[in-house]
């Protein structure tokens, strides 16, 4: 069972992915962040290596993908809320996009 | 360039797509459906076949993806609207999904 983050973790954290351009979702215990690739091909080939670190971890992305965007938005359910789980695949995602914006 | 369905083929699209349970997007000239698999495995399978196929038909979805279930939205941004490319894109959809939904 995964645990929600501590206040403290929380803002640590959210400190941290805000700086690179993760936000809080209005309404929801979530992080979300748009990632913009040269064009479709780029962006299937991002969401591919995640897909597989994803269900690696056995932890999924709540994601969309419009031709060369990618919207990406993370939250743990079983723990009602951001969990370390969440940190650790948004950490894994800015590397695998190349930090593409 | 593609141009939008004209009112007879459109509604006769409309027809054939709604018994497939695609609907018609409330505010947009575009068609949905949602499709649920048996895990995000196989969901995944899905959408790479898909990717595939959309790239080389230069046409691409709107598509989100939440573990086993992903919801499609077709529109043709060049034509304004619903045209013979997002009826075949559809079409193939179907039949890549193994009919599930």
């Amino acid at each position: 069972m995964t645990l929600k983050l501590e206040a403290s973790e929380r803002s640590a954290a959210l400190a941290d992915l805000g700086a690179r351009k993760w936000s809080e979702v209005e309404g929801r215990d979530a992080i979300t962040k748009k990632f913009k690739f040269k064009d479709f091909v780029e962006a299937w080939g991002f969401m591919s290596r995640a897909a597989i670190v994803a269900e690696k971890m056995n932890h999924h992305p709540e994601w969309s993908n419009v031709y060369n965007r990618v919207e990406i938005t993370l939250t743990t359910h079983d723990a009602g809320g951001l969990s370390a789980l969440d940190v650790e695949l948004a950490n894994e995602l800015d590397v695998l996009s190349g930090w593409n914006t």
